[in-house]
């Protein structure tokens, strides 16, 4: 039987969503409470993205096959008894064999929230502390740049390598809440770094480093990108994932 | 010169604000940065209550005497460089030697933050995640039995040996926020656990394991004081001192 879970977690003391040799990570967590419920058999979870070391997410889903015969409720309850308390699923349902968690995404939200005011050690692991102004004017302008079907090549990390870099968002927008920034992207999908170097790029542009029109240009000349800057992973959420 | 400093702080890993031997405090934090600031003199910080292990503060305030010459800005930036990044010192001024950041409070305001919805692991430390339905409409009408000058013995811990137990409250209310409840008292002062004990005793009167009167019933009969309970820690707000 075939199951996808949708579940949050707190990804401070993660080394992001994806299993790595002797680090903490979610992936295997759920791996680990699977094998138990799972008649201690190793139960491959898969997940619809991957998410890097800090970043927190309000939905994430992943699917996985499982033998036992278990109520949604129980698997449920039995999941959350098992996992840590930084993670949680909150939805348990079955699916088709066929279903799979990431070839069948059909857009993801992300969200990355940043405070301009007076710095709080109450968020400092879950709102990025930049406590400087920011003319967000110029970067509500700029984001609609990141709008339609782009070569993301520029604004992804470095180190990626990949057949393709051609990605689209369907949707921005920055939203201010008292003295925070909340940035959010909907889109087919994100290149490693991606949306934190999109934030970063306009955090230069809200703070004049970079001009307002300085996003088309990355895109077209390869020797811009040193521009792009990586923000910190802790105001980065993955909001949802849509099938 | 005397400095009154206004500060908050994410409780989470504090063993409470008060000095204890050899666990992390509020309280040695301040004295350890002041200590450098200060010439390398031993500061005392003098602040305005206690909060336990686990309890955060919006606004806490404290006083200390330093005999250094330095401007109000830069003494700011001097504590914050010198603190962990979970205490945050957002306001200094000077005050007259006669100020006493204890002594001299007016009243205090306290905030309890509960979640009646589904476990959210990104709040875990900041929200006490309760989970169950509560029937708010009765904690509505019990929790003004807190209001007033009242003999609080009941309502503190067990441990507490004091002189005089009467504390005035001159505000209480409940707000919903989605699956949230809010607790807001603001009173003269509140004893070792009084905010978490009528919080708790509020949660039992809203899942019916006591009456909607229970309140000041345990105020007039001690073999009542059985049925308090103490909440967790981690909802607890100390939101403002009122000098």
């Amino acid at each position: 039987m075939r199951y996808l879970i949708k579940f949050s977690y707190d990804g401070t003391n993660f080394n992001g969503y994806q299993k790595q040799p002797s680090c903490r990570c979610v992936e295997s967590e759920l791996e680990n409470a699977l094998y138990h419920i799972n008649d201690h058999k190793p139960t491959k979870v898969v997940g619809a993205g991957r998410t890097d070391r800090g970043v927190h997410a309000i939905c994430q889903s992943a699917h996985f096959d499982i033998t036992v015969d278990i109520s949604l409720y129980k698997l449920k309850c039995a999941l959350n008894s098992l996992l840590p308390p930084d993670i949680h699923v909150f939805a348990v349902q079955t699916v088709d064999a066929s279903f799979h968690a990431r070839y069948m995404v059909k857009s993801k939200i992300y969200r990355y929230i940043l405070n301009c005011g007076e710095y709080n050690p109450l968020e400092r692991n879950y709102v990025y502390q930049y406590c400087r102004s920011l003319d967000v004017e110029k970067m509500k302008i700029a984001i609609q740049d990141f709008v339609g079907i782009h070569d993301f090549k520029n604004f992804a990390s470095a180190e990626t390598v990949k057949d393709n870099y051609v990605r689209e968002i369907f949707n921005v927008s920055i939203e201010e809440d008292d003295n925070k920034l909340i940035f959010t992207f909907v889109g087919t999908g994100f290149l490693k770094y991606q949306v934190r170097n999109m934030v970063g790029t306009l955090v230069k542009i809200g703070n004049g480093k970079l001009g307002v029109d300085c996003i088309q240009k990355i895109f077209s000349e390869d020797s811009l990108r040193k521009h792009v800057m990586t923000i910190k992973s802790e105001g980065l959420y993955l909001v949802d994932i849509q099938y």
